[in-house]
């Protein structure tokens, strides 16, 4: 992580925490108004000025003042995020299928029946045309023989060793380093007003934990997501636990509220997605009928990143477009709200 | 929970968390040693003096002194307690057993088959024989039938009203009144000391959550358990969640390190037990080479509620027993160790 993005982050969240802090004491609500402005102004640096980001202040004001009709006490301030898409970048295809591409080569040798199997022969021969074909058992197949057959600890290691060496074919930069710096300063506002904030995503539970800590400061009891199967074995005495060749849980779609209350337990009241895999989350979230925020990231922005939505591949984003007006959701325009997509200074 | 527990217990967080606070900016080891005197003076006050207390200590100092070579950092410390018969009683038979036959004879009027359809109909016959003879596939199929076809919030209501109303046959009380007090103290002690405090319980996930946090003061999303199927459903545009009639996953055994891991992500360095069911968590948490603390909550005491071992068909504590001296797991006798055993002063 640049030390100027540390920097900066730590400043917002150390004002943005101080006025939260400072707040508690203030008892007219002249001073809590006041207060208020002090925080929003240093708030979500690179959110543009505009609805977006008012909304966004205005929303965590009113469930944060003990004062307000919407006042939501701290055990329930329950964020939750997609990631694809919405934390970091899904294009041109899911960072984690391109780290299963990887993984596949890198352990051909040992497969020598790989060469004339598919879908691993077209992986083997890069071959773009039959990729692109790939159905959804074939990309289950790949992720499968990628993510099993070994240890915990040493797939962790696999994937350290895969985020510090492969780069991004257009920025070229490490694959952790295309997270959008707009969404870390949303995840460090909520957390300075006493939100947890947890990451509910489609992509595997143990790929995202090897990295989520450091680039979003989520701990791994707060990362949900896809899981296989596991098996504890004392080998010699050593506790060891093994990923099995099989799935165990989809946390995409329908399975993310599902995810939410069988590991969380409570109804999050901030939900924010990009596609249609998070509709039912933003649903459970934010019916329409409660003080709750459902957000959603329109990849609108072809300069900086790549504009898709309703007739993407990856990232489809068409029903719960249409139904954010609807339910109230805020859709946030990546080319009009956010001044900065990535945190580095040589990314735009 | 009675107002004087409450006392006690507020007393003891308070001060011991005040030496842990207080013990941080002490520079000398002289300092770090007569604070920590303090602190284990006032720490787990139903707990008898003795080698059991004092190892528990000791543990603790040893992992949160800086200047030890066993210092286990903040984000590290994670506790994990199984729930019946290590925080409260599982006698005559698991509480939640109970839940389920209660509630099998409150629904039976849904269910006229059952008056003659197995297992039902020992229990709606209250045949104490055929009950004894009960299958693991009948138990699962009485468990079923009163953990689902109904929403979440309706589940949680109807283990809320049975907590409020049912009374254990022995002591005359609600099930939730008997928990155990040194348990409690153990887990404020910890939490004292900054331990993040986990159930790992092979009991079902959403009956817990109703109770632990006011029993416990362990939040949901640090509860797991056992689960069943859920679906996610827009009724009417209200987002719901019901409870399928299958087994998703089972929180047990060798299912305990699995479900940890997947759960929390992070190994524990603390894990308490009282069964064979809890054996690979405590392999998992403390295989005997590194700094961490597996205890064994033994049931000797005969008196103050049943003592049983090896030959028990409900909590059986066989291997674990037996593993524990070359793993160096503490073994706590019920009858020496604990002052008090449940919280109420009308209580033992």
């Amino acid at each position: 992580m640049p030390a100027s993005r540390t920097l900066t982050l730590l400043t917002v969240a150390t004002l943005a925490g101080l006025a939260a802090c400072t707040e508690r004491p203030a008892e007219s609500s002249a001073d809590r108004a006041e207060l208020a402005e002090v925080t929003s102004a240093v708030a979500l640096p690179s959110w543009n000025e505009g609805e977006t980001r008012r909304a966004i202040i205005d929303f965590v004001a009113r469930v944060t003042d003990e004062a307000s009709p919407d006042f939501v006490p701290v055990a329930e301030r329950i964020a939750v995020f997609d990631n694809d898409g919405t934390l970091w970048s899904e294009m041109p295809f899911y960072f984690q299928l391109q780290f299963a591409l990887d993984r596949v080569k890198a352990v051909a040798d040992e497969h020598p029946e790989w060469r004339e199997t598919q879908p691993f022969q077209a992986i083997l021969e890069d071959d773009r045309e039959a990729m692109a074909a790939f159905e959804l058992h074939d990309v289950v197949e790949v992720a499968i023989a990628a993510h099993s057959g070994l240890t915990t600890d040493e797939f962790d290691a696999i994937v350290d060793d895969w985020m510090a060496t492969a780069r991004h074919p257009r920025y070229g930069v490490a694959y952790d380093e295309l997270i959008y710096q707009p969404m870390l300063e949303l995840l460090d506002y909520l957390r300075a007003h006493d939100f947890k904030t947890f990451i509910v995503s489609g992509g595997g539970m143990d790929f995202l934990r090897t990295f989520a800590e450091e680039a979003y400061g989520i701990p791994p009891e707060q990362v949900m997501g896809s899981s296989g199967g596991l098996e504890f074995r004392m080998d010699d005495g050593v506790p060891t636990l093994y990923k099995l060749p099989e799935i165990n849980f989809v946390d995409d779609k329908a399975g993310k509220p599902v995810g939410i209350l069988r590991f969380k337990g409570r109804r999050p009241i901030f939900a924010a997605g990009n596609s249609d895999g998070d509709l039912q989350m933003l649903q459970y979230t934010a019916p329409g009928n409660r003080a709750a925020f459902g957000l959603i990231v329109h990849h609108d922005d072809d300069e900086r990143e790549v504009a898709y939505d309703r007739d993407s591949h990856v990232g489809r984003l068409d029903q719960a477009l249409t139904e954010a007006p609807e339910r109230g959701w805020t859709v946030v325009s990546m080319r009009d709200d956010w001044k900065k997509v990535f945190p580095s200074p040589e990314l735009p």
